[in-house]
């Protein structure tokens, strides 16, 4: 089979079979397909798209092409999470050890930031000594003894996806529901996962922009865990603002703690931390209604449990415990604070998510290429949130940084990022605007 | 400007901008754009398209990337033609000595065959000396001498055109009117011509496989031209069937020169040479009206001018000009002949020409890759053609190879190409279909 006979026959807008799917995964991750072979079927995918079987047969030959998991001789429910990125979402910090608190067993693999969305792996990295590479019997040590371990994507896990994923970054292939359905999932069920809840963020500061985007691929995403046999819902939130008070990696991890500690005054980020985690209870049939599901979250919050689950978890990762004690002596400081201060007097109408988190990249809170390093210490402590009256001159932000190469402009586009109105705005925007489940789910 | 951007501008439907469009063709000329990411644009066009305005600033940025002839210095109307490519099409060998006898100056750069169709250059190679490839020196000196010139795609012309035709046939991106358009436009108007005359294959055996794709291109083709300062007019002719009774290299060289002494019975291939060398007499200004044109070409051919200008090419470009008397004697022979027979009585009412094609480069006529090499005295003689009666078992083509390997395959393929049913075909079909002139025609 030519690989430019199928690449044509995807371009003249028909389906692949399973057979074609699997000559183009095996020859991306053998090399023996060309990059520009690739790319330009690529291309095509994102041009003429691909039907609802056609993304599973193309997942689970990303999942093919590398190892998956069997956890099943280790005993609980495994669910996880993941997220579509946006920016100061520090939720899956939260989240794990509250549904591990919980009784749900959680191998969490994630990312590492990219553009304006910061990555679990990065807020990880800035807790002194915690490892996110860890052997298969080390993964599997963790489960069974503190039952989550948050990890980065091994080697073995769906090789196709990091050839693919590195050629769509420069080709402008990226955006395409089935690729990056393919892409999200093919890792995913690679863990051998039972259940898994998605976040998928929808705004100015994610990258699906519109509720109808965002509906679709969270469509897309849980037909295609379905179609490979993980139980899948999709939760559609807001990504217009940031979520928390922070953005950055070592102050996310202080952020998280302080809402594991009950210290934290954002409730957006405490209320999603606790609506995803009842979504993992309940997909992992701990308990049989919502209500019940949330009752249990909120008593491992408010008990400490989750807060000690996070101890163990970073304890068995190499990390030091007494972080969740003394957060802002153990984590990285930065040597520099500027405070952005309102222009006008009024009412801040919107915060800009992703302005902020470009704010923040140019401080070396993220990357704009895969290469490049991070400062775990930069970024920004958000003192006035939307709907908040300010005075002229007042305090809207704190940024966090050791590099100023590029204050200047990190500090315009900050300011940029708030929008002061002379009226209140009426309502705050939704949070979670609905969610989305396959059709087995009963409740 | 990364080339992202640009390819996802294209992806998302928007028109290029020049600026654009230059930097795409001088980074597949240069190198600085990657092959994946030239393909990922090739896909994006051929998906997108592009508008006439983009493809004549493609057209002139592919010029731009070599060097243009400027054969100004040099006396007389210089018109080129070109054929998009059919089975058994040795028109341009005719048609060049008839339009240089009447007073046309035909700087001809043709291509090699590719799959089923033939390529100028390989035919004229099996003249026993002849040198397709000239200096810009010996060019001027074969167009100031003699009027013409025969010869392959020099180094310097259009550079950036092979870099993405040789990306395009491993891509699946070949099928897209404004890439073609840009590809075969280029050279043209790089050779420094005035005006230039089409021939638009249309049918089984051609590229475009029907009348309304043909006039997308042949409009394509025309308008690019005007953009680009070349009078340029498009010939939509029929190639469903072979043209003339000869496929072969040195078999079609043979054929040429006997319509040129006038031996021939292939009507077609003498009515289309001489019509479209009267298009050229025209473009070139010779005459005023079509009649007149007409007359001209046809006293050419009848007066033997034409043959003494072939032989004249030949000499020119270090050929034996014996051929055009000795053709037999001088061009490689085969050293097997196979006749094909018919399976039962009846009219012929079908010769498949692509199967015919495929048939002949099966026995070494033809190449399936670039770097295949040809056998010259490969090919067929058809001795029955659409409409003629036959008996069962009368020999209906002649097989010629020195290779046996893939012979019983031809000779399958040779089988299956025609078609005899019981009764005669009612009409002919045209064989000129429609003429596509830019605006600025008058007659």
């Amino acid at each position: 089979m030519r690989a430019v006979d199928i690449i044509r026959k995807k371009r003249d807008g028909h389906a692949l079979d399973p057979v074609e799917i699997e000559a183009f995964v095996q020859g991306a991750t053998s090399g023996s397909w060309r990059d520009y072979q690739l790319s330009a079927l690529l291309m095509a995918i994102v041009c003429r798209g691909m039907n609802e079987r056609e993304t599973a047969e193309l997942t689970a030959s990303m999942v093919r092409s590398g190892t998956k998991l069997d956890l099943s001789d280790l005993p609980g429910p495994k669910i996880d999470k993941h997220s579509t990125g946006g920016v100061g979402d520090k939720v899956s910090l939260i989240l794990a050890p509250l549904a591990v608190a919980c009784g749900v067993v959680v191998p969490m693999m994630s990312g590492r930031g990219l553009g304006h969305s910061g990555g679990t792996l990065d807020k990880l990295e800035s807790i002194p000594g915690f490892r996110v590479r860890l052997s298969e019997q080390e993964l599997r040590a963790a489960l069974k003894k503190v039952g989550c371990a948050m990890i980065g994507q091994t080697e073995e896990i769906a090789p196709a996806d990091r050839v693919l994923y590195a050629l769509r970054d420069v080709t402008g292939t990226v955006e395409s529901i089935p690729l990056i359905t393919a892409s999200i999932m093919s890792k995913k069920i690679a863990e051998g996962i039972a259940g898994l809840v998605l976040d998928v963020k929808c705004g100015k500061g994610a990258f699906m922009k519109t509720r109808a985007e965002a509906r679709r691929l969270a469509e897309s995403l849980v037909r295609n865990g379905e179609s490979n046999g993980v139980n899948t819902e999709a939760v559609i939130t807001a990504m217009d603002e940031p979520l928390g008070e922070t953005i950055g990696n070592a102050l996310e991890v202080e952020e998280a703690i302080s809402v594991l500690r009950g210290t934290s005054d954002a409730q957006d980020l405490i209320y999603l931390s606790i609506y995803l985690a009842t979504r993992m209870v309940l997909l992992a049939g701990l308990e049989r209604t919502p209500d019940r599901a949330n009752q249990r979250v909120r008593e491992a919050l408010s008990s400490g449990a989750a807060l000690q689950t996070f101890r163990q978890i970073i304890r068995q990762q190499g990390g030091d415990p007494k972080v969740t004690t003394y957060p802002h002596r153990l984590l990285p400081n930065s040597r520099h604070q500027h405070w952005v201060r309102a222009s006008r007097p009024g009412h801040v109408t919107k915060i800009h998510a992703e302005k902020l988190g470009r704010a923040t990249v140019l401080l070396g809170a993220g990357r704009n290429r895969v290469k490049d390093r991070i400062d775990p210490a930069a970024g920004a402590v958000l003192f006035v949130r939307s709907g908040e009256k300010v005075a002229e001159g007042e305090a809207l932000l704190e940024l966090h940084y050791n590099r100023s190469t590029r204050l200047a402009e990190a500090i315009t586009l900050a300011e940029e990022a708030y929008t002061i109105g002379d009226e209140r705005p009426l309502h705050p925007r939704p949070l979670l605007f609905e969610t989305v489940q396959g059709p087995g789910h009963v409740y």
